[in-house]
């Protein structure tokens, strides 16, 4: 499909038949999402990058109801982040009245051009923000979720799309200050995955996670391991179990 | 569609291949509500009011198993409120025998007179009823669901209508004492929503919640955004931290 | 459909288009059981009386993957409760190798003989199991679960197959003590039913529930509001709350 | 099928319109087992033993999406454990490339020699790890969960493979401690098996179980009677109730 098709006809760039097309994929993940409670009322999502092109679902509609046709597609440019609001290089724009580009597209950048991501998803998961108000920030202003001797952390990647972690690693997510607008949170995540350059994801406080891989299977396995350790780490600590050491506990 | 046409065939006004239809939308959404653990056991559903219709689901009925053809019509008048068991007033009967009007028609009826509302919802919701249990009327008999720094409360409309509120604001929901019969809540659901003009939702003691929309996608994504709020603040709170303030919590 | 055809083709019995056919609504909600938990390892299950005679499903086996061949009917007799074993009575044996009829079978008669119930629904509710053990026997043996104040409550008939609680009223379930084989809980069951006429299920300590209907329907959405109540009830008693009274609590 | 036939054309194996076809069974139960949540994130799965032939779903995949060309084949010896990696003896390997034999080949083999098993289920389930974690090991090393006095223990059969247990009896399920490497939990698994004969799965600290059965539908529903158990005794600890005993508790 040659540039000059997808300018006279940008429609090209999300219509196919194969399920594993991004603006397929989108859309079915996102419904999948949805069971698992990480998508709820508007919130969360997943961006695909495929080749040069980023798909990305709109912002503030029922994610487990959205449409290819609903799908924004912009280019990948890895110095170049866009803005939230500027429609100037849309590849892409859906001709539905009221969608809007989604608020974390800088936040989903931050995957592709740091971690060379082709996959972020971004989840409102209960376990995330239960994990996140179990963590409270040092005197510094830092926090960081640690646990060690669980078979699922082998599920994640050193950086999110390097080789899979042992058994015998600590796996080790920053935890970010929430912003009350979501692009805010663009410098504080790039920080952290400065600061953090093995992390698979970065958790923000009261809000949720961003989880990204190599490939869409990356990041949705990763998303999955990632939340089941969120989810047993909440039931360790109110049972009064320590999360690192591998103790025996009671 | 003529109101001729309506009053000579009221079933067309029940009858549509279109989705989104009132009648065939109650019917999906109550399928939907009952996964979520909304409307078990007969209760709780959704009002829709369509221009100058509001549809109704029968009470005392399976929601995950309505049928378009078991739908009420009323007609929408901002100054008559219905009484329950006087049919007078309906647009659309169903003919199958047995099915009677919704309790909660009056107290859809303030949402739709009081807050323009184009949809109502209301959920047994069990994350509700724990958390009006947390919620002890003080010695005024006033009780109030408050919450802050929550990603989630983003996604709630001042008034329910309005515009979305801010990270930085605190949710505020009153919680009314619940009655032997659901139609005498009317006065008390009125009376907090005069009371608290910026609340989108009603909490019923010991029984449910019921909040409102500009449009029923408006409805719904705002329900599942309290019914997070209400989950996680439960969780909170059984766990010793505040909800309201944003400070560490251990 | 004679008797003679019957006895003539005994899958006469079984055969139907209508989904509200006994043998296919076995089926269907049996699936529907599964997903909520309640017949999980092939435990549970729901017997239907339909005139004359009463449709079972087979012990022992996956029950959301039972077919309308795999359906047990026996006759429905006043006087006489049929012996788990004995198979001289039934007017359909599916020919499927190895399926045995429920050990249930003289506790769902119990419902259908005292208490002219049409259904009977037998769940292993993990909500019920922890109701029982908050629960324990008093010195005389006797335990019983009460709870007011909750408006799940007016969704509960008298006896099961009488009028609708009010919401000013307290619901109670005798909880009898397990014994090693099922059908040896008959007579267990039958007293509790006589002590307490008015009661729509009886529990079973560390096993489960047994709940009936004067339909289907009936049955169905009283063990939705029941195991709703069970459910709370332990979230309430967990939380320090008491279950009966209305009180506030924190 | 002769066996000159598999060698000619080894996806013969693999292709077939019974739904009870092990490679089609597997792809079905391993979506089941998503639902449950016991597979998340490519973690757990199912190898069935058909006749000669062990069907085994491949390493690192999300299971919920394997399809029965993604499914290994290897002849069943008795007496030769195939050590993951060696592809030699594989009567079948899937085409697609990138897929890697599951490391949990050996573990399922001890089922299959040790038991005479049929099919071997592995989850990550949750409650399992939850229950090791409440179980810390003794002075030497050992640690069993053991739970009397509940109905689910009927569904349990001794060893996974003989008869059912009794009401009166106490279940024993032996905890192994967890290994860097999956299949050096070989070893571990096997002498776990030897010192309790009877028991009819093997629990892995922070890992998750093993569990077996003379036939898929006697694994899955064994799998589903434990996993009930390991919940439900979670949160009996958690209440401070004993496991075992059947005594009163609040």
């Amino acid at each position: 499909m040659s540039v000059t098709n997808i300018h006279e006809d940008p429609d090209a760039l999300i219509r196919s038949d194969d399920p594993e097309h991004p603006a397929n994929l989108i859309c079915e993940l996102c419904r999948d999402f949805y069971k698992l409670g990480w998508v709820t009322g508007t919130g969360g999502g997943i961006s695909i990058r495929h080749g040069d092109h980023v798909y990305l679902a709109p912002s503030g509609v029922q994610k487990e109801r959205i449409h290819p046709s609903h799908i924004f597609v912009l280019p990948f440019q890895q110095t170049a982040v866009p803005k939230p609001g500027s429609k100037r290089d849309f590849l892409r724009i859906p001709s539905q009245k009221g969608l809007k580009e989604s608020a974390c597209t800088p936040l989903f950048w931050n995957a592709f051009t740091m971690r060379d991501a082709r996959a972020c998803i971004h989840t409102h998961s209960q376990h995330a923000v239960m994990l996140t108000l179990l963590h409270p920030a040092d005197a510094q202003g830092n926090a960081t979720f640690r646990i060690s001797h669980q078979e699922m952390i082998k599920g994640i990647r050193i950086g999110g799309t390097g080789k899979t972690l042992s058994y015998l690693d600590t796996l080790e997510i920053p935890i970010i200050e929430n912003t009350p607008d979501e692009e805010d949170l663009t410098e504080g995540m790039s920080r952290a995955m400065e600061r953090y350059p093995d992390a698979g994801a970065v958790l923000v406080r009261r809000h949720g996670v961003y989880v990204w891989g190599g490939s869409w299977e990356q990041a949705k396995t990763q998303a999955e391991c990632l939340d089941y350790l969120f989810e047993i780490a909440v039931k360790m600590r109110l049972a009064g179990m320590p999360l690192v050491g591998g103790d025996a506990a009671a």
